[in-house]
């Protein structure tokens, strides 16, 4: 008989619904009643303001200040930059009136038409660079270094949970500067900001490279991104970060007075990370049992459970579970305090360690009179099995913890490295290609000459993109598909 | 000759234009291509991100969580209670199609059209109603406390920066409890948080009170409000929150199960305050030469001011503004460590001085060869004279900076509170009340009998409003403008 699992269907069984019934298992999300709009619920949302506290913290510490620009681009503004409005044309919403009123038929309705639509923010290159136009006036202005956490609306035909919603949350920089090669500094900087917190904080390999022109940012000169592998295999962007030249600067007359006394234009970046990475810190850590969640942005570390079979060991078990929690408090983890929670709901126990297993809690404690009067911990981690307790004395318990946890931060991370390891393939011709992608999801190096030709048949056979040419260590060969000569080679996937 | 000022008009000269160049010579906010939106600049925006961490730990100290909603909401969601969408048809933005598309004369236009309208929220009591509909499922899952840090759009005929913007920044907090008392409870504690918030941390006093009907949240069953007065003794509203009784409940059929077994309708609240009450800060204590900031939300407590005349002074002025600033930042003011710059810009003294002056940075150190050699610092603060200049030794900073800033934060509170006192009237007949608001601005006290239609006159006459009936200290009377009984005095104020 099959190991009953908390979560049906499992991964194997059928990866997309087991997705989602994960992340309604955790409590993260869920639908509304508008369409491809989720409400995010405290557990999701906790998960997300750590995010942000790391993220910010990170950003601001390279010299950007927060700022807050219009939900609502005015129509003619998105249109000036040309490539920028037709890559996002498909995906806009339209404000179009004001003010309800009473139809003849009492029906409430759209009253008062605007002189010009408003197209709610895609992304706010173009809100900016009318912004960065009024700002940068000398070379002393420069360079400017802005971040936004704000709500974006991109309108999609086809959405899913946290990786494609109609809105969905973000932090989006800008920035302004005199030379191409201090913008292009920038982007790789933010790059490896990106990759740092996505590898380190949320435990997600990935790997930093850049986009093919078919895959650019619309306007962008450059785009760099991280991409990771999911548990099936196919790929996930988890962050880009994009050189824009002087596109936006010439489309926004963006100019400054140089030292020198010229007039010049600026060279602009921007770059962005979203509540999508949640998506991928769903598929890259859970498992059959639910949410695992990296220590670093869980939004609690360890649940106490308390288990009380007599009405007459009740106190002394809540004092001793009281004197764990408080200890806990005064333990450090990633320089700031254990967040802990001592869960008292009248509630079978089995149920409710099940409660937080599904929730992906790295630990749970479970006190009972036994280790009460042991003065001992029953300590179980996420990333065991559920079975699988450790015996801890409570003089051993400071010293542990905060180990504990760092453990299973690297332990999902390298759990993570292995699957990309394993399903990772390097292809030197088109036919052991073609037959890996016919049968198979991974992640396939192969050598490719820059044609995109190229990519969009891949794209119509397989479904099958590059998702990078990766920057580390590129070494020059031949074109699998055409024969050509070849630059380095690139990365190809499914992706979500 | 009159003194020279900062900030050109003064406040006696044009209130309403001095507010604006306030705004502009500190750098917080401008106006945008966008009509009535706002882009808040990095000093602005790190305001409102220190007013945020302190409300959002004291709102989640007091057990609620952070969640997201959908940024829109269907039509037919907002009519479902009748006093809410009358409230606020006329304030709404209206998404009436997806996808722009290039039309016969190849101009971009607005393409789908949705099958129903989205309005951008203008709160988001309708789509927290049908998304507690599905977690009030049974008695143990109340009370729900949640709130949510968002944007809104109300669309404004008449705008103005920070007070009034047809898009602003907020937090809205939303909950649902078994009994009315409960949520009636749960109404006030806000209150009470808001007004320390507002008086203890923003430094503008408030006075608690509740709405009349006429003055009511659209579907609420009480309104409860802080109000403060501005230097032009205008009163601004600064928060509210709302006992909505079983409205929203039922129009949203949110029951639960009771312990006894029973489907019953829960009892709602919601409660919100914003980035208008940025432009309370600004009204309340800036003065001719510019912001001037409590310590508490301040972005910067303290700004060095290096004073180099010779080269050869450079070096040992420079090392000296570190020492002090390293200093300084062991030091603790309110809980987290002291915020100080050194701006070593290569720009005229005075100039630099004034630059922080506009920008109401509590303390300036200026720092030249003289402190240097004899170990001294010379503090300005932001509320006393330009040239009100302090010498302190080294040895004393430490000591002295936190209750400088603790003394600065007390002192511009009670400046407002004398505002106040010194425009605060009682009168007991109408005909002193309408000589006084003929002429001037201020907060009257008076006998109301609760006829609305005394609101309305009062309004078209004179313009003046009900800004509430203070919940201290409650005394009956005769009204002073129809002769009935009256259960207390209402406060009588023109308001912004």
């Amino acid at each position: 008989m099959a190991k009953r699992t908390a979560i049906t269907p499992t991964r194997a069984e059928d990866y997309a619904q087991w997705y989602q019934q994960v992340i309604k298992a955790a409590e993260l999300a869920e639908t509304s009643s508008v369409r491809g709009c989720m409400v995010i619920k405290p557990w999701g949302y906790g998960i997300w303001e750590n995010m942000q506290a790391i993220l910010d913290q990170r950003i601001k510490a390279l010299g950007h200040s927060n700022i807050y620009c219009p939900l609502f681009i005015p129509l003619s503004h998105l249109q000036r930059e040309a490539e920028h409005v037709e890559g996002f044309a498909k995906e806009c919403a339209v404000v179009t009136h004001h003010r309800l009123e009473k139809n003849a038929d009492g029906e409430l309705v759209p009253a008062a038409p605007l002189e010009e639509p408003l197209v709610v923010r895609p992304t706010s290159e173009t809100i900016i660079g009318e912004t960065f136009a009024r700002w940068a006036q000398s070379y002393r202005d420069l360079p400017i270094l802005v971040n936004q956490w704000a709500n974006i609306v991109r309108w999609e035909m086809r959405t899913r949970m946290f990786l494609r919603t109609t809105e969905f949350l973000w932090q989006e920089g800008h920035t302004a500067h005199a030379t191409a090669e201090e913008a292009q500094q920038e982007t790789l900087m933010i790059l490896d900001l990106y990759h740092d917190f996505v590898n380190d904080v949320m435990a997600i390999p990935c790997i930093k490279g850049e986009k093919t022109a078919n895959e650019r940012f619309p306007g962008a000169v450059n785009t760099y991104c991280i991409e990771a592998m999911m548990q099936d295999q196919k790929a996930l962007q988890a962050g880009t970060s994009h050189f824009l030249g002087q596109n936006f600067a010439k489309a926004f007359d963006i100019k400054y007075l140089s030292a020198a006394g010229h007039e010049e234009y600026v060279w602009t970046t921007s770059w962005g990370s979203s509540t999508r990475l949640i998506g991928g810190l769903i598929m890259t850590h859970s498992d059959d049992d639910g949410l695992v969640l990296p220590p670093r942005i869980a939004p609690l570390h360890a649940v106490i459970l308390p288990i009380i079979h007599k009405e007459a060991d009740q106190q002394r078990i809540m004092d001793y579970c009281q004197q764990i929690a408080a200890s806990l408090r005064e333990q450090q983890y990633q320089g700031s305090n254990i967040k802990v929670r001592i869960d008292d709901r009248d509630m079978r126990g089995g149920e409710k360690a099940w409660h937080w297993v599904k929730k992906g809690v790295p630990l749970r404690l479970e006190i009972g009179a036994k280790e009460c009067d042991a003065q001992m911990i029953s300590v179980s981690r996420r990333d065991r099995a559920y079975n699988d307790r450790q015996k801890l004395a409570l003089n051993e318990l400071s010293a542990t913890i905060a180990k504990e946890l760092a453990d299973l931060q690297q332990h999902i991370h390298q759990r993570a490295l292995a699957n990309r390891d394993q399903h990772t393939h390097h292809f030197d011709n088109k036919d052991a290609f073609y037959d890996f992608f016919k049968q198979s999801n991974g992640f396939v190096y192969a050598h490719w000459c820059g044609d995109g030709g190229v990519e969009s048949q891949l794209q119509h056979d397989l479904g099958v993109t590059i998702r990078c040419l990766p920057l580390a260590d590129p070494q020059p060969g031949a074109c699998i598909f055409t024969g050509k000569p070849s630059a380095q080679q690139a990365i190809f996937a499914r992706a979500y």
